[in-house]
């Protein structure tokens, strides 16, 4: 805004002005609230960037490419909520640190409902290929007490870098869920994560071409955790040693969910005496720390 | 973000500054500009306003319908846009005052290329349906010049409130162009102007619904004015009286730009000695003058 003047500046100010009043008759306050942010934060943008019309028009353009690649498979707008930085400090904000309680991350577009049970110590892995890697770890709050029956969700990518959903066939491979035993204890068979792309063919990977930024993903295994009377928690563990750590395409890495994933060579004996048939694998320990607070529901849909 | 701890504002700040960080490689300096100052204002409307996961998956899909409504034929977003009055604050940012230069307005959904060209005096209106109107000016420069030969385009809305493209055939109404006299005098038969409401019948309407605003427009006529040397001017002539003034619903409206349409007598003379077969009809003046500048292209598209 250097080069505008005082006339020029009250111009652009009595607009803001305009539109603030004119959703002053909201009758639903935290409407009002959201839409009066949107414009303030929106003309704020505008009057410091300066766009002409043309690269305004170039965004409405933009917006409209992401509209129309949106599906119900492909959410290009979460990406690019995700690519922003935007749904990272949408978890920030709605997961302050409580004392040790273990750290959100995002939610990612490939959850799926009603995933099979697992039992303590199976398979989550199924048909996706992988290295073999042992998981286990507690459940507790955050006065210490563990909490049997914790009910766990863990999903992740196949070492060729996809999910199940993305297979184009009806196979479940690498989700499930787990109850936490007696002692808030879990365990289970999954496969090392590996890294992977975030879709790139669309809108959101031309914008990241265009910024030097790549799409991948620093490896992760996702987990999320409920028990009545705690926070639900939605988080990855991720892998120590991965170079991605530093530039993860949807700022999910935090320093306190990297984990050792301890090689292990072949032929060394498994926990549960499961025969690999000599192949190497790999263990991890990721012991969880619910907050206080409600269950409620599952952070929505997509996001 | 009054309740906020100085570690909750550190891990939002951490993630901003990451954000940022992440778009340093981008090689156009100008599109780093624009991103880079995309996720300043998006973050610090998510740190002003504090979505939940919830309203935030709102906004996403808000913004998904909006993307599935858009086609050829309709521009939700530039829709969006205009009711946010960030149309309108492109519009001043890229158009200062100059001296007592005509001030610039929206352009509008509804302009068409090679409009068929009228002569001065004649009739614009075509099958429009609405009250004969005479418009007539003059184009000057800024130094009391006038311009010969300034092109304009004239377009209106006809007395039912639609556009001749809104009509589902082929006419052309309401609509056309014409080039300045020797003098820079103009002059033409119109419609009067009167108010129309924008598409509300799609996502955006429903905001406006939600937010008890009105989707009508104050009545208006729009001009654009070109020559060589001088600045585009993209606008509207506004009717003095018309109670939508205040509340347009795209903040078009500006003091400068609201003229006398002054009513004449069934039987008054035209100004052309064309009958009129006894009806009532109006009048008005609208002196035009231009900015110096490139006559540049014309502001694109649908915006
Ligand atoms: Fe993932
Ligand atoms: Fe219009």
């Amino acid at each position: 805004m250097s080069g505008v003047d005082d006339e020029q500046r009250g111009r652009e100010e009595h607009l803001v002005r305009l539109v603030l009043d004119s959703f002053e008759g909201t009758p639903d306050p935290r409407l009002k609230e959201l839409v009066q942010g949107v414009v303030t934060h929106l003309h704020a943008f505008l009057r410091d960037v300066r766009p002409t019309e043309a690269e305004w028009k170039q965004g409405i353009d933009a917006l409209t490419a992401i509209g129309h690649i949106t599906d119900e498979r492909r959410q290009e707008f979460v990406l690019l909520s995700d690519v922003l930085g935007a749904s990272m400090q949408t978890i920030a904000i709605n997961n302050e640190a409580y004392a040790d309680a273990t750290e959100a991350t995002v939610f990612g577009p490939f959850f799926v409902e009603d995933a099979p049970r697992v039992e303590l110590g199976g398979d989550v892995a199924g048909s996706a290929v992988g290295q073999p890697c042992w998981v286990e770890g507690t459940v507790r709050d955050t006065g210490g007490r563990p909490v049997p029956g914790a009910r766990l969700e863990v999903w992740e990518a196949d070492a060729d870098g996809f999910y199940d959903v993305q297979y184009g066939d009806d196979r479940v491979a690498g989700r499930g869920h787990l109850v936490a035993d007696e002692e808030g204890g879990y365990r289970f068979w999954a496969v090392t994560p590996t890294p992977y792309p975030i879709p790139h063919d669309g809108p959101v990977g031309a914008l990241l071409a265009a910024t030097g930024r790549s799409p991948m993903r620093a490896a992760h295994l996702h987990v999320m955790v409920s028990a009545p009377g705690l926070r639900t928690l939605v988080t990855h563990v991720f892998v120590r040693g991965d170079e991605l750590l530093a530039s993860d395409s949807v700022f999910g890495v935090k320093e306190s969910l990297v984990r050792d994933f301890v090689e292990q060579p072949p032929g060394t004996p498994t926990p549960d005496g499961r025969d690999l048939g000599g192949a190497a694998w790999a263990r991890t320990r990721f012991d969880i720390v619910l907050a206080p607070g409600d269950t409620g529901d599952r952070p929505g849909g997509n996001n």
